[in-house]
């Protein structure tokens, strides 16, 4: 059985961090999914999603290492024709990805301890994203 | 129910980028799959799959990023035993991956509106690439 | 058809690399699965699941070039509360990434020639890791 939702996650704005893993675990519990594996699926090439513990410190970190790796300081091919100031912003989200796979058995998601799921925003001004997530069960 | 295909893809080189969102659309259509999800997997350890706005502009800053970060100029151990000049296109390969898992529904990839599915050439020649198309549907 | 399992993959340390493909072969050939795919999901924020080629090159290139580029001699936000001297291995995890998903057909990894399944130990000290297997056949 494939179910598939939307859900909008609101960004603040560059390097800023969501946390949408309690909106993705009550996806699952409405879903009644017992075993099986969700998708989720960002819509988007200026923001990505990935796992992390969730805390102020590495909210910090993770965004400046992208920001150090990806320079928002040099030149962007990107610029040419758009002149939207965010060409860093797509190779991060590129480098990163827009597509996780999370297995759950028992109707619980197997998250690791520490492991938070986590759209990290890249572009440079507060976005609406749209995040498919997609159930699969037996 | 699921379809397993593949796909060749010839690239024209180093930091070539091939989008192949069209041909993997053809296959969704081909295959009458309403509901359900896509796994795209390029069975390569030099070249890589993301998804990206594929745009000229882009398709310079990507490439150009990845090799700031992964310089070719600089030594890799891989050359003491292999002489082909392409550690850092494994290096890169690793970091960006190799699968890709995009839903659909209504028969419609589940795609933002600027997003493509590009393969990203590392290798030191052009190479034509597998790429592994699964279609499964309820 | 859903059936998860749990393996233990035991690391040596910071930038170890343990190649898991022949179990989680292993895991398949047990499943007597024929057509269908895999999902890889590495329950940690301090260590990463890719595909590379497996080579003693590589097992030095890869970790040097992460190091490289998110290096541990600078500061992390993260220290300040936890000291405990990851903060850029949890940088490194979630640039990489923990899930990874595998198509598979008459009973055979789709890998190509040269791809392994590799888990990149990024944490300082030795750790045993969970990885969570999931398969799914028709």
């Amino acid at each position: 059985m494939i179910r598939t939702e939307k859900i909008l996650v609101q960004t603040k704005g560059e390097n800023d961090i969501v946390n949408v893993t309690d909106i993705v675990r009550a996806k699952l519990a409405k879903s009644k999914g017992r075993d099986g594996f969700m998708i989720l699926f960002l819509q988007s090439t200026t923001s990505a999603l990935t796992i992390m513990e969730f805390e102020d410190g590495l909210r910090i970190d993770i965004p400046r290492a992208m920001s150090r790796i990806v320079p928002k300081s040099i030149e962007y091919e990107h610029e040419r024709a758009y002149h939207d100031g965010n060409g860093h912003s797509h190779v991060k989200a590129s480098m990163i990805g827009a597509d996780l796979v999370l297995p759950f058995k028992d109707g619980e998601l197997l998250l690791g301890t520490w492991q938070q799921i986590a759209v990290l925003e890249f572009d440079v001004r507060p976005r609406e994203r749209s995040l498919i997530v997609q159930i699969i069960t037996e």
